[in-house]
């Protein structure tokens, strides 16, 4: 029901996720009378879907706090719900950002012994395959063992997402080798450097390895993940507008674009924001992915298909089994400090 | 002599600020065998300059410590002391930007009152005129009242860069209402609400205003800002290698990028790095712009033009003054909040 487009955007989006995923199943909750217009277009959606009908919703607007005293019966609880239930291996949602982390939170609660919950999604990246950054915002400081604990959630993320058996995790720092950086950072890549993920730590990298594509995983706070995130998608869309103004700034200039037409479209492709959309909201007893409120019928699909990844990767329990030895390690080396 | 290109493109470059700014006087250190020769092919900029041979120099990567314990007799010593002595109104340097930073310290001393000097610089945004940020990395985390004197430093910076009189100024912080930030930032926008500045004070910005041209200043402390930077950075080098790829992937792209050549090279100047060159060390006794290592001519004169735009403003002298009215305002609310 959430988002720019309700679900003018969500069943399309199901339409093409179905495509790719002939065997997904499907649990949709909303409002009647906008989704069944909608899914009646949609035959194939349909046929896979089971409907749950509720005419409340989280508005997009609403305070998190706000939202989640009133979150009973609303479709964005509902399809928590559904997860921790069983019912359903992940919720998808195009709803408000702070509701939703809030609910899942409250619902699916964080992993025995995981301090906090962090947003995690994809960045396009120079050399091709995407990297995966966290937290975007879910906390803003927080400490090095939080910092560790992000290191086992995105590398185990990234073995879902990239399939690669032993991503490679850095930790963002500042730049030059005199300031190496904040206490919290310092200390998380003392710990990382001893402890065992299923990822293999390399160092620090900075800001511009993100794009660079440096390493599979780029570990941050969500105050510095946040406002990165945000930076990026600001010179994104500086550029991008640079770009058509240049473009079309005079007529000699309209006519060789028009040669240049696919070549330009495949660079859309390549930075197109519907194929890095899906925040996912890690370390909770389920799996729960924010679509940008923006997006699209395929911006959507791809969130959804995130979300089916990660659950065929069986994301939550590797992450259970993976925090008992983590706890074990850190224990040690931490009574290690204390000792020394 | 520093960076990559050393007098090669120092001296072009004084070439081309002497024909703005004829009344220019330069101060050149450096190894009479490298600068002579080029020296003499600028007869224009020979006239206007004093020359003070060393053969000492800091190398590209030294180690800050160990260029500091060096640095006697250094180009890059002898040019911060002539600013020391009150014979230079500023000092440029391409070199070793860690060793610059620690021994202009050292030299010029921060003003009275500054806890910690900071690093600014300027970016392209949407809007046209370019925001001012800091700090940029000269230090990692700060705590809320050092936050407000980067607030005094970079609304100080933006009236002589930019010529507005009451700059507006923002406060770097994480997107969502109900994360309101980390303690330092909230603690410092609490302080900025009361204290009077030279600009105005207009609130929490995020990443993504810093490229949309929001407010003429944005602070932050170095941790976030020396990765926000590096991330742009990034980010811009990834667009334009994109972008390039594209336009000459197959033989019809590249008969229409033909066509939008003008185009192209405008927008090319628009973000061309070179205009946006010059870092500069706030808060000492003394002008000190760091010209990018790889800058050549023209983004040396662009660094060397910003430091004699901060000298014709009376920069220093201006903190100095305004520091004396903060500082009292400070006490008094710092007072306030303890009587609270």
């Amino acid at each position: 029901m959430g988002g720019d487009f309700g679900v003018e955007s969500a069943i399309p989006g199901l339409d093409i996720v179905r495509k790719a995923y002939p065997n997904v199943h499907f649990l949709i909750f909303g409002d009647e009378a906008k989704v069944k217009p909608v899914l009646n277009k949609y035959g194939a959606v349909a046929k896979l879907s089971e409907f749950i009908h509720t005419d409340l919703m989280v508005e997009n607007d609403q305070k998190p706090s706000a939202a989640l005293r009133a979150s009973k019966g609303t479709s964005m609880r509902l399809a928590i719900e559904a997860v921790k239930e069983g019912k359903a291996d992940a919720v998808v949602s195009s709803g408000n950002t702070g509701a939703l982390m809030a609910m899942a939170k409250m619902i699916l609660k964080p992993i025995a012994g995981i301090h906090r919950p962090a947003l995690a999604s994809v960045f396009p990246t120079l050399k091709g395959p995407p990297t995966i950054m966290l937290d975007l915002g879910a906390n803003v400081l927080v400490d090095a063992e939080t910092l560790v604990q992000f290191a086992l959630l995105g590398s185990i993320f990234a073995k879902a997402r990239k399939g690669v058996a032993e991503p490679t995790v850095g930790l963002l720092n500042v730049g030059s080798e005199d300031m190496k950086g904040p206490d919290h950072v310092r200390a998380a890549a003392d710990l990382l450097q001893d402890v065992k993920l299923p990822g293999k730590y390399v160092g620090f990298v900075e800001g511009n390895d993100i794009t660079k594509g440096t390493v599979d995983v780029v570990v941050s706070d969500g105050y510095v993940g946040n406002i990165t995130l945000k930076a990026i998608e600001g010179v994104g869309s500086f550029a991008s507008k640079t770009f058509k103004q240049a473009l079309m700034s005079d007529p000699l200039s309209i006519f060789g674009s028009l040669f240049a037409f696919m070549a330009l479209k495949r660079m859309k492709k390549k930075l197109d924001p519907r194929m890095y959309n899906g925040g996912v909201f890690l370390g909770l007893n389920g799996i729960c992915v924010k679509s940008h409120g923006g997006s699209d019928a395929l911006g959507f699909s791809t969130a959804v298909k995130l979300a089916i990844q990660l659950a065929q990767h069986n994301y939550v329990q590797t992450v259970i089994d993976d925090m008992t030895s983590l706890m074990d390690q850190e224990t040690l080396l931490v009574q290690g400090l204390h000792q020394a």
